[in-house]
């Protein structure tokens, strides 16, 4: 939900964003089938269908229908359908049984895109809506991205590992025998939060004093190498490395390498490659993530260290998603994109919070307990979409995203 | 497996019976998208591409790979995809993932068909293979089924309740005002199972005496009719009419009605359509079979009895699979057709029986623990595939078939 | 539910039937504490306070409530305990929540147990409650097994191993390597079922004729050192042995041996001991006899085959329960005794059956699908209770019965 | 753990305190027979017997083992049982198998307790180890809560309702009519964590600075009264007051009031009696406290907010545990006691927190994922354990402890 403020475009209007936005959903899944659009792998997960779906109905409802005149749903069924989460907008289907709609078809689908992208051309240049619109756009850039980590679990599912794109991973940028640096920082009374010129989610508000003491952050996310020499010390083995809940996870689910490695390949949106030993790892747990600093000498920085750190640095910069292709870590020092980043905070509500009023008022505050933040940007994120007062937020056990891990040290 | 004994073709080749089941496999999926075929409602379904798939993989293992001089794999990595349950053929993916095998498509699959069809030809008229023949055929209209009854399943899970034929369910042949009337059957020392001169499971031999005793067989199936008598006389919510797993079943999973059912309309492979109240009832659990009995005072077949009612009425009567159409119950004084009718006979050897050796012995005798033998035909069997000796068998709680109650009483 | 009958007392009055059950209950459990009475390992298994109780709260329940002049509930709350499973005796506590019942204590339970022995005195000797007299005993005497059973596989849990009675078990009477003989039958027809001149169960009945072909039955148990050869030669590792629902329980819950083994020891009554190669194999589920028999190129009888045989055989010899010892097989050849035997033959009704009305009707009829009959008696089978139309029954996966394995094989 | 400071006793000698906690823990238990103290109602809750074991299990391997010279375990099968969590010190039994042990008896457990309570005195008046008997004292008192929560869960399953005490619970101190007040903060940089003076675990230190917000807390915690008036008012069906989480669970479990409601009645340590509407309500879970707050127009504190007040506030007044009775909340102005107070922050590291060393390590550390931080103390708590800087934890859907609700606003 946007704070009530001007919503500054910065080099672009939200008309130009909206339907930039549109145009790369629809142009990511250009090479799937009805069917590769149609599966769900597990209940976390969406189809790439659905989520097209979604973000339209979205657009419909809390757009369309409350204010283009005369505007009529175009499908009085598919409410039920696409409706993920909103209590206040009426009953859904059970979230694990979306895999079972091969109805509407992916080309009626795109069909019913087309047709509110187009409603939505009396909507996008009046200011009145211009908070709305820019929450719509948000909300359909995360879900750009969720369509492509859901999409890269289904298709891992398959054992013939089909491939979303062509071609291999890129290398990755830089040498991992290059020294790490850190970023330091003299801790003291920070301000966080969004600031009042732009559009932000509701959860990332207000803005709020406080205090931290010196630390230091890693310059480089940690990479597949030192994730290899973890696993090769026994990392997955040594319960007292691990929080008591993660080594129940590992135990349960026999967890002994991050998701998508099998022998030293890696499963990617361009199906099966070797993996590179310079890249940042990803698709890691927070129990892992956790695992691993404690392994390393070192822990995860609070939310507000890396905000700290992140208020000077550029969100618009390193490794995010620009176009259709696929998104793969590739390493480098920019502290925006590769992976999302894993915090020690939990998230939770800012000072003098209050959720919006109505069904978007669901859009964030009513997650808050069981999930960690994590800051940054990952390789699936839309460029643009991120900022330094960004809180991406995930269950402890959650690894289909592109999750990375950044160290930190008391100094 | 085949008997070791001559095949007779009653009216059609091998071949013709052959290239006719392979046809009607694919015209009956002419509907389909590719998104439909690839879905998966429950474990106990399987995808209509997966089913397409099955079965080619069932020819190209048992009869081309062995057989056809020269013959190679049409894709070495699909047997792991689409072998069901052989375990002497090898590892395959777990059962409830066939649903996410968006890959290959469903014009993939087409391709193979054909391939394989056509590859076939060369040994169709072969007498030295004429029984695997045979058998594959056989199997191949089982798949034709279960295609049918596990794609209703899917598409019941949409509620948009998508129809897989277009029309509506024609109406009951007769009026379920007609007197209920009964074969009646001195008892006696009878024979039981296949007769040595036509094709037949290992599981219906070998030919074996049984004694039984005086009975009747109701000449009709129960209609919904008196089933939603049953309903209003409180058939699912008194214990005493129920078997103690039965009722179990009923209270955990909330059951009051078959399967399909819900106010006064039944979903078919036709879409949502009002309820026939003089058509069989259909999509009925044996327990709910079996509370049904006990109400009305009756009691269910053994498969003895059935089969020895069965032996004088033509196997190839009543409303069977003809073609691709909407397959629906219709009601009439047929004994094979419309629906398999429970027994109380449990699924186990008949005297001396042997499973075959090699992968084909799986087909049958591994499943002799648990389930119960039902007999006759469905409306969705293909005309010409069952006999009286043929025994069907599932699970006392599994309801998606085309299952319906046929009453018998002692005399 | 006994068939309406004289009951002939073969050289003990009922009276004396009655008060001798009751007693060996009791000594039974003499040394058990009030925490070993209380718990329970598994939904399965019940406390043997519990047991104690029920056995009370049937006689309470169904002889002297409706026939002993103003006899009053001794507490009207300990019924909703203590009912097991008949519906038409109202609600009942959640089957797995017996073993939170620290109250009543064990010495309540035996204060009530004092109490009701000592009013049914008046209605022992009266003809009219003969037959539920008869049934009352036969009911705790099969409790009186599934105490024994039931409390071996609760301090089986404990790491400790305790012993619930002193010494070690005796060892087995007879060498294994003795050459197995064969009991040979001619087939034929023969009569099944209980005769009219003793209490036997409802679901032994009616008698009627069933026709069997020529067999042999082995004379002796299948043996440790058997099964032992039968592990070693990969039995458990070989899924071509084992029907389909066996194999998936195999690698659903790692099995590789028979309850209670463990390297070369047994977990029996007396604690931990070695085991006895020469002692029949007991505590093996249905999967695991059927897999057996055929590795051992050998099948299960049938429930009639091995009535057939026990026809001319005592019921009251063999290695049955006649005090207050450790039960625990002991081999020879005597047909009764030792272990329950696995029959391939489903628990389903016999020709004519009807359970009798009320609440005693749910005695057996209902547990009529998806479980094994199993012929003789055990070494904790009251001597006295079983014969040769008795039939026991149990799901396939169960084994904490004392189970085991006669071969039989076709001639 | 203890931090590394000299340990003052104020008032009490360690080795009056250790005799005291060990005799309290004995009284507590002095009405429950073995069978009471066997049982376990789920796998949160541990056996009484368990806790009497545990706590002396911590003496014998923490202490007694390590320091005491020449000593050997009582029995050195033991460590297996009564290992709670600590993987440095080995396997254990299945936390869920607790509830099977009858052996060793409750009086076999009480002599080891005798014995161990009689070894430590050699050690109680070494400074060097004043430490680590500090934290055995804080531990043992902690498991004498969750004794007391613990065996309340296991006798609330029983349905005869027994009682750990005799009598019945004294009304509420002050009548709820009475005006809501406020304690008033000015927020500021304060001070958070345990004092160098007194022992303290490990998770309450280091001691750090924190900025807050002005905010005001109440002066009495949420009362049985206002619940009624939440539930009246739909709390439970109203979607949009819950977490997501929450509703999810109150769907799941059908959750409709606190636990241990029915109808006007409350299940206590004194069995079931009438609610009295003036108590603090209590059992509730964080999804429910939260909801409640919502609902209210209030929100929980942070655990610094608590503490900020906490800290002008004496930790030994209130209602808490001084002896062998029935723990109850009763209300009044105290901060501390009657419940533990749930706050919205969750369970995680201070800045520069490090576990110790050792098994010891595994005390808190471990646990910090997913858990809310609590404050206070409890009617079980016993008298002196708590402080302003304690930090109690639980699950958000946890409620088996005594759990209550002190609401705060912004300012």
């Amino acid at each position: 939900m946007p704070q009530s403020k001007p919503v500054i475009d910065e080099g672009a209007s939200l008309s130009r964003q909206f339907l930039e936005t549109r145009t790369l959903t629809e142009a990511l899944t250009a090479s799937l089938s009805d069917a590769d659009a149609t599966i769900q792998s597990m209940e976390d997960a969406s189809p790439a269908k659905w989520h097209l779906a979604h973000t339209t109905w979205f657009w419909e409802t809390f757009l369309l229908r409350d204010y283009a005149p005369g505007y009529r749903l175009y499908n009085e069924r598919w409410p039920y359908l696409f409706n993920s989460y909103y209590e206040a907008e009426g009953d859904r289907i059970g979230r694990f049984s979306r895999g079972l709609l091969s109805r509407p078809t992916l080309t009626e689908v795109l069909e019913w895109r087309a047709h509110v992208t187009d409603a939505m051309s009396a909507l996008l240049d009046e200011p009145a809506h211009a908070d709305l619109i820019a929450l719509g756009i948000a909300h359909e850039q995360q879900h750009t991205e969720l369509l492509l980590t859901d999409i890269k679990h289904a298709l891992f599912q398959n054992p013939l590992g089909p491939a979303m794109f062509g071609g291999s991973p890129e290398p990755a940028m830089s040498p991992g025998a290059q020294p790490l640096g850190w970023h330091q920082h003299p801790g003291g009374v920070i301000m966080i939060g969004a600031q009042a010129d732009g559009f932000a989610f509701d959860n990332e508000g207000p803005q709020h004093r406080a205090l931290i003491e010196p630390f230091a952050l890693a310059r480089r996310l940690v990479s597949n190498r030192q994730w290899s020499e973890f696993i090769a010390d026994g990392g997955y083995s040594t319960a007292s490395l691990w929080l008591s809940d993660g080594w129940a996870w590992v135990k349960e689910h026999g967890i002994s390498a991050p998701l998508y490695w099998r022998d030293d390949q890696a499963f990617t949106h361009q199906g099966w490659h070797p993996r590179d030993p310079d890249a940042p790892v990803t698709h890691i747990s927070y129990y892992e993530a956790d695992a691993f600093a404690t392994w390393a000498g070192a822990r995860l920085p609070t939310e507000f260290e890396w905000e700290a750190i992140g208020q000077s640095h550029s969100a618009a910069a390193g490794n995010q998603l620009d176009g259709a292709a696929a998104p793969a870590p590739c390493g480098g020092e920019a502290l925006f994109g590769d992976c999302w980043q894993f915090t020690r905070s939990a998230y939770l509500p800012y000072p003098r919070f209050t959720p919006a009023a109505g069904a978007v008022g669901e859009y964030n505050g009513k997650f808050m307990s069981g999930q960690f933040v994590l800051k940054g940007a990952s390789c699936a994120t839309v460029r643009g979409h991120s900022r330094a007062s960004y809180r991406n937020f995930f269950y402890p056990h959650q690894r289909w995203q592109f999750t990375g891990l950044r160290l930190a040290r008391d100094v």
